[in-house]
Formats: C-alpha cells, structure tokens, sequence
C-alpha cells in the first residue's frame, strides 16, 4: 500500500531544526498549481504566467518575495518582482518570451532592512528617542556588508552607514534609507541569503502560437471529384486551397485518409446494406491496401500526399490529420495482432457497440491485451510515420475511449522531438473526463459551445473555460458543426442562425473550426428528431456548388480577417462579458493585456427577429475616461460611429446583421489637436 | 534547489506501463484535502468524515468506489461505500467511533460484471440477440470464480452459470442477475482484484469531545481575595467554583498564574509609572520568585495548584492555564539564557514593541537565536510541567508571534504522549495566518467574532468557518469580550447588548467564552476612543460584587443548559442560515444529523428598538410536511407555540428578549392520536 503522503509531522519539523533558523516564512495556495503540480500548465510564446500565493510570517517582519521562473534548459533562475495585494496574497508574472518549456517557483524572504527602516519610522513619527535604533541600523548594514562582493554596493552601504553615524539629524536620515536604488541593493541581499524557496517547481508547457489561434477548416476529400460520383484525389482537392486560404483559414483538416474497410461496409445513412459503388465510413480504417500508414488508394499515395502538403504550405494552409485508433475487419492489425482485439465466446472478433448503438464496420482496440507494450509502441509509429510525411496536427477521434494514461504517454513521448506536434482532442462527454485530457497533453480540445444557446449559457460556460483554474490547461477550439453534429439551432435558423454561430465561434473563441462545404452553403437537412445530418458525406460521396447563392464565403473571409488583424481576438483567456438589457443579446469584449487592442462583439441570439436594447460598456475597465468621446468601428459592417458614455442603444436585425464586432479606440481630443482652448 | 515535484511524464507513465493493464481509473479532487495533504482534518469522537472525489475510467465502464478509512493503529482498511452524485463526483462517509487519529484513502474498480449485466439490459431492451452476451457473461462469472475462496459464493455464482445456460428466457436472467446479494459477492470482488487506490493517505486528527464543544470561563485569580485589595489566593477562588458550574460552564481558564516581573512593572492603566503597591501585568512573566514553571506566591503553591485542580474536577471544572512565551526583565531565563533574547547595541536586552506601541514590562523571545534547540526543548518542558500537574488545555498567548514550525513541532510532541491536551490560539490577525496556525495543530482558535456585528457580516463570516474548507481544520471559539478587548457595541448597548452577543456567542459556535464576572456584570467602562477597559483589571487587583444587580449569571446558566440538553448546539459547521425580512433580524437554525434535535435562533441585532419581521423556515430542509403543524418551543422564555407553513411573524423587544431560542419539533398528527377521522 502507498504511503506517500503521510503526515509525519514531527519528521518534517526535525528535519527543519537542523538548520539554525527554520523556515519562517510560509508560501501557501499558488495558483496556477494544476492537482498540487502533478500536471503543468500551458502557454505559447508571447502569453505570460501570472502567478499567485498567499506568503506570510509571524509577527510584525517585513517581507518580499520574488517569482522565478527558467526554461527547462536553463539552470538559473530568473527572478520577476512579486506583489502584495493584500491580505498576504501576493502576485507576480512573467513572460514567455521562447518556444520551450519553463518552470517556476517563488522565493521569499525577511527583508530586515525595511523592518528595520520602517518600525524607525513609526518611531519617529511618536517622537521616541531612536539614537539606539540608528545602531541598529548599522549593525544589520555592517552584517550586510559582510555577504557582499560588488564594491559599488559595499560603498553605498557605507555611504549610508556613515550619514546614520554623524546624522542626528533624523530629517536627514529617514529620505537617505528610503533611497530607491540603496532599497534595491539591501532587497537583494536578504533576497539571496535569507530566503525560502517554494518546494515546488511547476511547469509550463510552451507550444506554438498555433496552438491558441487557429482556424480549422474540415472536408472530406473524396467528395471533390472531376466528375459526379467519381472519387476524389488529394491532386483534386489542392484546387480548392486558394479558396480555403482567401477565407482565412490556416488548418486543413482531412476525416481519415486511410483505405476503408470492406467487410461489414456502412451504406448511406449508416445503412447495415451496403451498394457495391459505396465508399463506405472513412472512420472503417484499414482493408487490404493497408492500414493507418496507408493512404486511400483513390485519394492518391504518399508521393501525392506529400505534394499536397507542400501546395498547401504555398497558401499557409497546415494539414492536420485524423488519429482515429480503431480498425475495420479488414485492417492488417487484425491478421498480424489477433491479441490487439476482443474476441467473442463464439470466435468472431468484437466490432464496437455503445449498446443499444452497433458499430459492425469498426472493432475498438482491446487496451487491456497483455501485449499492451507492442501496442503501445505501434500507435506511436503511427504518429512518427505522418510526422515524416510533414504532417504537425492530429485530430484525435473519440480520446476518451482510450486510456488516460497511454495518451500522456503518447503526447510527452512525441513532443519530446517533435515539440511544434498538436493534437486536438475530441471528446464530447462529462467535463472531469475532457478535462483530464487536456491535462494529460493535448493542445486543443473540442468544447460543449455547439450545445450552448442562450445569454446564460454562454455566459456560464465561457466563464468556467476561461476565468476558472481550467484556462491554464484546456484550450478550447468552438466548431459550429461537425460532420457528426448538425445542432437543432442551425437546422431551423436559416442563413442567420449560420453567420450568428460563426460570429460567435470565431469571436469567442481563439481556436474554431467548421466542417464545409456544408457550413458556408448553409446545409441543414437533418434526420428526424436527431441532430446528425441526412444523407450524411460519412457515408456517401457528394458533389458540392461551392458558389451556390446564399454561400457564407465571404462572411468567414472577413470573420478571419477581423481575428488576424486584432491580437485581442487571438486569445481566449482574455474575455469578459458586458450587461445588455436584453437576453437576446449577448455582449462581450476582449482586449490585449496593454489594452491598445480592444474588440466589442454584440451577437444577436435570435435568428428571426430584430432585437433591440441598451449596451453598458466597462469604461473604467476599457481606460476610457467618462466623459471623453470614443470611436467605434464596426468591422463587419465598417460602420463608424463616435460614442461617449457607458451606454448605448443596439438594434440587429438578423435579416441584415446578426452582430457588430466593434473595435474601440479613444477618440481623439480634439481640443489638443487644434489648440482650441490656449 | 529542490526539484520534488518536477513533471517527468514519461518516466511516472513509464514505471505505471510495466504493469500488464496501467491504471485506468483516475481518483482527483478528493476532499477535504488540506494543502494536497500536508495538513490534516480535526475531528472529535461521534462525527462523521464525508468524503468526496471525481473518480472517472475512460470509456463506457461501469465503476465503483469504496472509502478507505482505518485508525493510525490498525493495519487493515475498513470501507464504506461511495455513492455518485452526478457528473463523476463520489461522496461517502465514515464515523469517527475511537479517540484515535484517523486515515483515509479511496479505493476505486471497474466493474465488469455490472457494466456486462447493465449493457445486456439495454441489448434486450432493444430486443437483440443477446445468446453471444450470455456466454460472455458466463465467461467473466467464471474467471472470478477463480479468484474466490468462499465456498458460499462459489455456490452462488455456479447457481447464477446455470440458470444462463439453460435458460434461454431473458425475462428470467435479468431479475437473477440483478440480486442484491449476487451483486455484492461480483462487486466485491472486482474490488479487491481491480482495483485502483488513490496515491495519498489523508489523516483525520481526533480530539477529545471538549475540543469542539465547550464553554470557557476566565477571571483574575487575584481579584477574589477575602479583602478589598487583598491579593487573591486560588484558595479563595475555590470559592466560586459551585456558581461558575451553576452558569454551566466547563473550562475555567486563568490568566498567567506565574509569578510577575517588577522591573519595568506597570501600573493601573498600562502606566509606566508603578506604585509600589500595584501588582503589575500577570503577562509580565517572571520573578526572583521563578518563571513559567512557578506559581505566583499569593496565588499559593503548587500544592494549593493541585488542590485547587481537584476541587475543580468535582464541579465537573477543567483548568486551563494561559501559555505565553514570553518574560519579564526579572525571569530567571534572562541570567540563564541570555542568548534567548535580544540584545541592543547599548547593552541593553530589547523589550517588546510593535511601533510605535512600547512593551517596557515584556521580553519577546528571540526564536531566531542560536541555541533554538534548547530553546524548543525548554519551551515544550514548560507544558510537560503543567501537564504533570494536571493541566490539559492551555490557551496560547500571541502564537502568530512566534514561528509557525515551532507550534507544529510543540504540539505534535505534546500530543504523542497526551492526545487529549487541547490548546487554543489566541490569534487575532490575518486570515492565512491565524488558519494556519489552526492546520498547524490548535485545537481551537479565537475568531472575528468579536467585531462582526450585522446580519451580512455574521451569514459571511460564518459562511467562510463552515461551509468552506476551512471548517475541516479551524474549529471556532467565540468570545464576546476579553481582557484585551471591550467592543464597541458592548460600551453602548446596555443589557440588552450583552444579552445579545452571549446568545450569539453560545448558539453560533459550539465553543464560546467570556471573560468575567465583568462580562455577566455588564461593565461597559472603555478608555476613551478605544475598544480597551478602563482601569483595566489587567494591572488591578478588583473588587467585584459577583450578584449586583442585573448581573447575567441566570442567563448564561440558562444559554448553558440549553446547549448542554441540545446536541444541535454541540456543533459548529451545521449551521444553515434562514431568511428574514429585517436586516436587524438575524436567524439561522443547526440541527443534528437525523434532524432529531433542531434549534433555531433569531436574534435582534438592535439593542435598542423592537424589531419585527417574517422568518421563512426551510421546512424542507427540515423534513417537517408543509401542510403539517410543528412545535416551536422558545427555551429561552419557556414559550410554546403551534406552528404553521413556513413564514413566521417575529417580534423582539429587546427589553424583555433579544432573542428566541427555539426547539422544533414535528407536532403530533392529531387525526392520528385520536383516530379522529376513522
């Protein structure tokens, strides 16, 4: 049984009395500290780590304490001034200025100095007689000088020593000790000889920008044939990168690529009859032509592969794969590994099932085989095979089916040499679980906002992502639709319901993805009762007018070019949501930690009719004075209109506008530009 | 620099792969788990531990989970079940039954059998062929038999293979596999053979029952001598004894019993100008006469001391002693330990000051001083001395101002050889510090009670003791008034006021005090501008007349044997608040675990006017029937009234009652009594 935990108290305190002066001071509850250090938090170049604790002593000394912080390959410390807010809370940051890993601690200590300086302060205030308090003075500073080597500090020690000696005058003295650099020098000292350090050091993942600000544009490539009904190639699809780049995507993201199954074929609508023209489920991965190193024979090689992947890279568009571990009954594993695989009493192998649902053409992998660490390795060479191929993203299928463990595993053993690797979990099922994941390594991770609706929900549900503990590890990525999921909103909503969803993924969010063409054409044929699509491209192999009338191309090109624009909006931590009187009308903002970019986003929630209220704007949060006058500027519309005041009246009419995306800038004063006044 | 908690991903997933089938189930968020388990919870004989905890397997699986919980002497695990509470959250609950520590853990496993039986249920619901699943389920019955040793159970289960085989009826399969008694032998084994326990054993400090529930009386020794003037021997206040446990109280606790310092003496007032004749501040420790381990020669010797200790005990009276570390200029420590204390740069030993407030009369403790060993040693003889003669509550002067690891370390070598000694922090400062102190190690603590004085302040305050973790390791002591301290509210608010804050005091938290008789004799004499006594019985020998007209001894007798017959009363953290319409009226009610003792107290927070309003009882929370009547028994006036639905009309004048005391009590069904309908 472990015993790792125990309280021996008298064993910890013993230990403490061996040195001359325990640890006095206590640093408590640091945030962020993901379940007591066991997972690190995470960042991408350019953010920084605001960092909390609770530091205190006994009795009436004077402290300070210091954030450090170090990349995983540096040995020294850095150190970032840390300060209280009160009530022994104390806070500091620092940034992350390189691609790699940190860590951080806090080191506090008694400054004796500034205990010393102030309590002669109060002294002197009352009138109390501090000829004895001036000596002591000099001894803590003639201590002092004794652990200092730089010559410029011992003389200005000495300097102060020497005024305390032939000063009676305390008028003199009091400006002379609070002298700002002398404060530095004499901090410093106790900082290094008289401190405590933090028993942990906490980490920081680092990963690239990518991975907090992205766009994710899902296709199924089969479906962009030359000719009706004809499969289509990867060759086919490099035609429609010009397009995907002019929309602002910068991830491509392809359903499995792999060869799909035979045996046990899903037909039309998941249909268990299946034509022998079908092309069946792409998620049936593996079949005679191979398995998840293998490309669709149809959609091209890996010669064709890699030849899409170069085109792409001359749009700045990144391919991001499925990693869906699964197989159908075709796949090679089945043959060359039976002991990967459930078998049932009656011989045949297990497929899936999630009863009363059947999935006959996918057999889930038995992570409970005994020959798990065969396995294990085999997944990892799935993903170091596409890494050779260039491929730096993963979308990973159904994760929660999966062990934790093997996934932290997996992640920490591929970021080893392979750092600028993301994956994108998708998981949809209870918060503890897609938490856990997102803990255990994935960069990004889809989200219940399909599922959210109204003020409150969004409200609610953006506040825990972002102003909770789950910020430092979940990054959300919001996708309006999924080929999966057709939510009921956008089968009813019309063409507003999809800019309304869009404005709302992309703005609220720092990562979204949609799965078109069926987004931007506004599909919204669903099976009855179901939120899934009708005659669903999972099974079937379409043929899409990418320029039919209504088509939202040009909406999401300008979505994405408000986000490449405004830095505030390429962030997710950072929104804070504003009071409208009306709950149709959802309201936030987001702004850049120096405030020079601020975006005000109104979204219209009903689809149908026009909504109209008042809007109160957080001046005071926003550094914008109460009575100066500000421009706002609608980005989507390009509309500017100058405002002054907390509030102002909205009107959208979806029919016209589902929502401003509003950047504010202080207007300018006029009377300094014109010397109007002088 | 100590790397204890680095994140090495890959070695912890690694060292976790060796075995055949990693961990699966994770165990996170276990409360209460004080600072990740560094500290532990408190908890006296008869409560209950509840534990909660997310506890979550990839997949579908059904899991199940037991509390762990043994004492720090046995060996072996009892368990107790957890039960989910939606959302992967698990709570169960064990009772503390021994007077010895406690430690906890929680055992978790997948539940194959259930997760077979529930998936078949939803097969045959969905009328599949289920005859593969029967011989799967005979399989996994089969392969646990392998692990029983029980021939009961092996009996059992061979029943259960049986009635598989042969029947091909599902109707009759399903009721069979849902038997309870089926279910406990396949679960029980599940857990001892797949199963995951959590990394951390949590430990629960038992105390004694008095260390949450428990009254506390304090005087001056001194003051009850047989002669106005005369110094007080504890001889005469033998004397006493008989009235104090009539008011109900159980701890008398003195004041420093040691005998005082005469240099830098003070006089009446905190004068630094002492008369011969004054007695000095017993905080003033030491004399020619001894230190901390001597008594006062008035006051007697420690054979009087004895005596005075068992006459105590047959008033059913504890003796609690104050432990302030700290001397007098004359303490024998001074020659004996120079070493122990500060020493000025004028050759002078430095007094206690927290500028620009002087201390002339007192000598802090050096703790920073080299020979901190003998120092702890001599500290920790202290208390062994006058655990020797009988004392086993001691109240601890200003420990915020001594190190934090130096209590830790004194208390956990105190309590290896006497569990039962209880000592109370007598901390008034910042939270983090005065709660951990408490995690630390003290039994009880003084609170803000004493400044909290609107309906807010009390429902947040008591909101923060009780509902929050704190409740797990601070345990409350509510004092009305102390030597130190004559708030505000009792300088102005007459009788009525006194009345008040001893109601509040006594029904808020289970532990409560007053310093007396000045308290029950309603003195009201404050220093001008400050919340001090004048002429303060700190540097005065007193003369008091102990049945003056409207002294409070009827009262507290009365608040006493309310809490004594009301083990409602007896408890801190049950206290739930009610709603009332008047913001003078303040009402919360606690009741036991089985609601077989519920007491609700509104209190008017005005000492001045009557105030009335409506109170609404949470009847549901009571588990009293809506439309039923209930008895409301004022303890306090002896009052009944026959009580219906859950809104009230409340008037208090605080003349005649500042507040009800009430026992609830589900009134008799009278239809039923007199089978008046039948």
């Amino acid at each position: 049984m472990p015993k790792k935990n125990n309280i021996s108290d008298s064993k910890i305190v013993n230990s403490q009395r061996k040195s001359v002066h325990p640890t006095r001071i206590m640093i408590e509850k640091v945030s962020p500290e993901i379940d007591s250090g066991a997972f690190p938090i995470k960042r991408t170049i350019g953010e920084n780590v605001v960092v909390e604790a609770n530091i205190f002593v006994e009795g009436h000394d004077e402290i300070a304490a210091v954030l450090l912080y170090r990349t995983a390959k540096e040995r020294d410390w850095q150190e970032a001034d840390m300060k209280p807010l009160g009530n022994d809370r104390w806070a500091g940051s620092f940034p992350i200025k390189k691609e790699e890993d940190y860590f951080y601690s806090i080191r506090a200590f008694v400054d004796k100095f500034n205990t010393w300086r102030l309590s002669l302060e109060k002294k002197i205030a009352d009138a109390q007689d501090v000829s004895v308090d001036l000596k002591i003075g000099i001894q803590i500073i003639e201590e002092m000088k004794e652990r200092i080597k730089s010559e410029e500090e011992i003389k200005m020690l000495n300097v102060c020593i020497n005024e305390l000696k032939k000063n009676k005058n305390i008028n003199i003295v009091l400006p002379l000790l609070a002298n700002e650099d002398l404060l530095e020098v004499t901090g410093k000292n106790f900082n290094v000889h008289n401190s405590v350090v933090y028993d942990k050091e906490l980490k920081v993942t680092v990963e690239r920008k990518l991975a907090l600000f992205s766009s994710w544009y899902e296709f199924f490539p089969r479906s962009w044939g030359t000719k009706p009904g004809k499969h289509g190639s990867l060759k086919d699809c490099e035609e429609l990168f010009p397009e995907i780049a002019r929309m602002g995507f910068d991830v491509i993201y392809l359903p499995p690529i792999y060869p799909v199954g035979e045996k046990n074929r899903k037909g039309a609508n998941n249909s268990v009859d299946c034509k022998k023209s079908e092309p069946g489920c792409p998620w049936a991965i593996g079949s005679k032509d191979g398995g998840h190193k293998a490309i669709h024979p149809e959609l091209g090689n890996l010669a064709s592969f890699k030849s899409f992947i170069k085109k792409a890279k001359e749009f700045n568009l990144e391919i991001a794969l499925d990693l869906a571990y699964q197989c159908s009954p075709d796949h090679p594993y089945v043959k060359e590994h039976p002991e990967w695989f459930k078998w049932r009493p009656d011989g045949k192998i297990q497929y899936a099932e999630n009863p009363p649902k059947k999935y006959e053409d996918v057999l889930p992998i038995n992570f409970e085989t005994d020959d798990a660490e065969n396995l294990w390795e085999e997944l990892k060479s799935v993903v170091l095979f596409w890494i050779e191929q260039g491929v730096y993203i993963f979308r990973v299928d159904n994760p929660h089916t999966k062990p934790f463990l093997f996934w932290d595993w997996l992640i920490s053993e591929i970021k080893k040499d392979h750092p600028d690797t993301i994956f994108l979990s998708e998981s949809f099922t209870r918060p503890s679980v897609m938490y856990r994941l997102a803990k255990g390594g994935f960069s990004q991770s889809y989200t219940y906002f399909t599922w959210r609706n109204t003020k409150q929900e969004f409200i609610e549900y953006l506040t825990e992502l972002t102003q909770t503990e789950v910020a430092e590890y979940f990054r959300p990525n919001f996708w309006p639709n999924t080929p999966d999921i057709l939510p009921e909103h956008l089968q009813y909503g019309g063409r507003p319901a999809f800019i309304m969803r869009a404005v709302l993924a992309a703005t609220l969010s720092s990562n979204f993805g949609i799965y078109g063409p069926v987004f931007e054409l506004c599909v919204a044929d669903a099976i009855a009762g179901k939120e899934e699509y009708l005659n669903s491209e999972k099974y079937e192999i379409k043929q899409w007018d990418w320029n039919k009338e209504g088509h939202l191309k040009d909406v999401l090109a300008r979505l994405n070019k408000i986000r490449k624009e405004n830095p505030a909006l390429q962030i997710t931590r950072n929104i804070r949501f504003c009071e409208t009187n009306n709950d149709c009308l959802l309201s936030y903002y987001k702004a850049t930690a120096d405030y020079s970019n601020i975006i005000l986003v109104v979204v219209n929630l009903d689809p149908y009719h026009t909504q109209i209220g008042h809007l109160k704007i957080p001046l005071d949060e926003l550094g914008i004075e109460k009575n100066r006058t500000y421009l706002a500027h609608d980005l989507l519309s390009g509309d500017k209109y100058i405002w002054q005041g907390d509030t102002n009246y909205i009107e959208l009419n979806p029919q016209v506008a589902s929502a401003h995306i509003i950047r504010i800038k202080q207007h300018m004063r006029r009377e300094q530009d014109f010397d109007y006044f002088m």
